[in-house]
């Protein structure tokens, strides 16, 4: 079955500081056209830390789209376009909880919101882990945590950490560390 | 530590057919101020079908604004704001696969990419499925199949299923499960 859409037209129809969105003609599988309105993104990196007595550590960062406050992994935009996703993880990893990893174990691809968000976050599982001092960037509020990896498994189950990307980064660390 | 943000202004830059973008001025935890660039959403739902016979049923789908076919589970918006999730659930299953569950078991929250989209989904796992007609909306090109669940752990282990939302249910149920 032909699945694949052509992009007749393009339009840049708002051009923020983060979000740049675009509405497309496309051309659909049988021949008719239809309308996409999406986000464009550089890509991303987000990245689970364990710890070497097999803790995860955690943030809560308050969402403003959602309006919550949320529990996730250390994550963060690509600098540039091409970017290498390991060193962002690495930079990210460091920025945002101090931590130095020396082993760090690509866990493939995560597309959080298809439909709408063109975001190609690439995950990773940081181990071997060294401390040192945390560097936010400008107007990033955070607190970082600490739990067991099976508690933090539970809390996905329970439905206490509900970021899309930590929900997977936790259930695949679990099944490939057990 | 506080984390909260405050609205102070906000403004619809982009009123679309799917995409409604906006631009708020808020106050940060110091008193400092920040924009934020949003999707406002109505919510989602999505539904990880399990068969009798241990079968999950999947959809491979092109989503254009990442321009790949993703292998993903049944999902899509909310009709109306308010809408009961577990009715739109059982509503996009069988629109999508045919499939009438007899029991929907809540899964909790999901938050794709709660950076800029404001998608709330609600996951529900489908069991008691029996078989008629789809019924796919215009413009929707998808291709139904099912695989064993401990064979779709596997694809998300590979890297072969990377749409999030899939992911976190394929291996949620593999645990609830098992």
């Amino acid at each position: 079955m032909e699945l694949w859409e052509k992009q007749v037209e393009s339009e840049l129809v708002f051009d923020g500081a983060v979000v740049h969105l675009y509405k497309d003609k496309v051309e659909l599988p049988d021949g008719t056209y239809s309308m996409r309105e999406y986000v464009k993104h550089i890509g991303a990196v987000c990245v689970i830390p364990i710890t070497d007595d097999g803790e995860v550590i955690l943030e809560r960062q308050y969402r403003y789209s959602v309006d919550r406050v949320l529990i996730e992994i250390p994550a963060g935009k690509l600098d540039y376009v091409g970017e290498d996703f390991c060193e962002a993880a690495l930079r990210e990893l460091r920025e945002e909880t101090g931590a130095v990893a020396s082993e760090m174990i690509d866990m493939g691809d995560y597309f959080g919101s298809p439909a709408i968000m063109g975001e190609h976050i690439r995950m990773f599982m940081a181990k071997g882990l060294t401390f040192g001092e945390t560097e936010l960037d400008e107007g990033e509020f955070l607190e970082v945590f600490k739990v067991p990896l099976s508690e933090a498994v539970e809390m996905v189950l329970r439905g206490e950490i509900t970021d899309g990307k930590t929900q997977v980064a936790i259930l695949r660390a679990a099944m490939m560390l057990k």
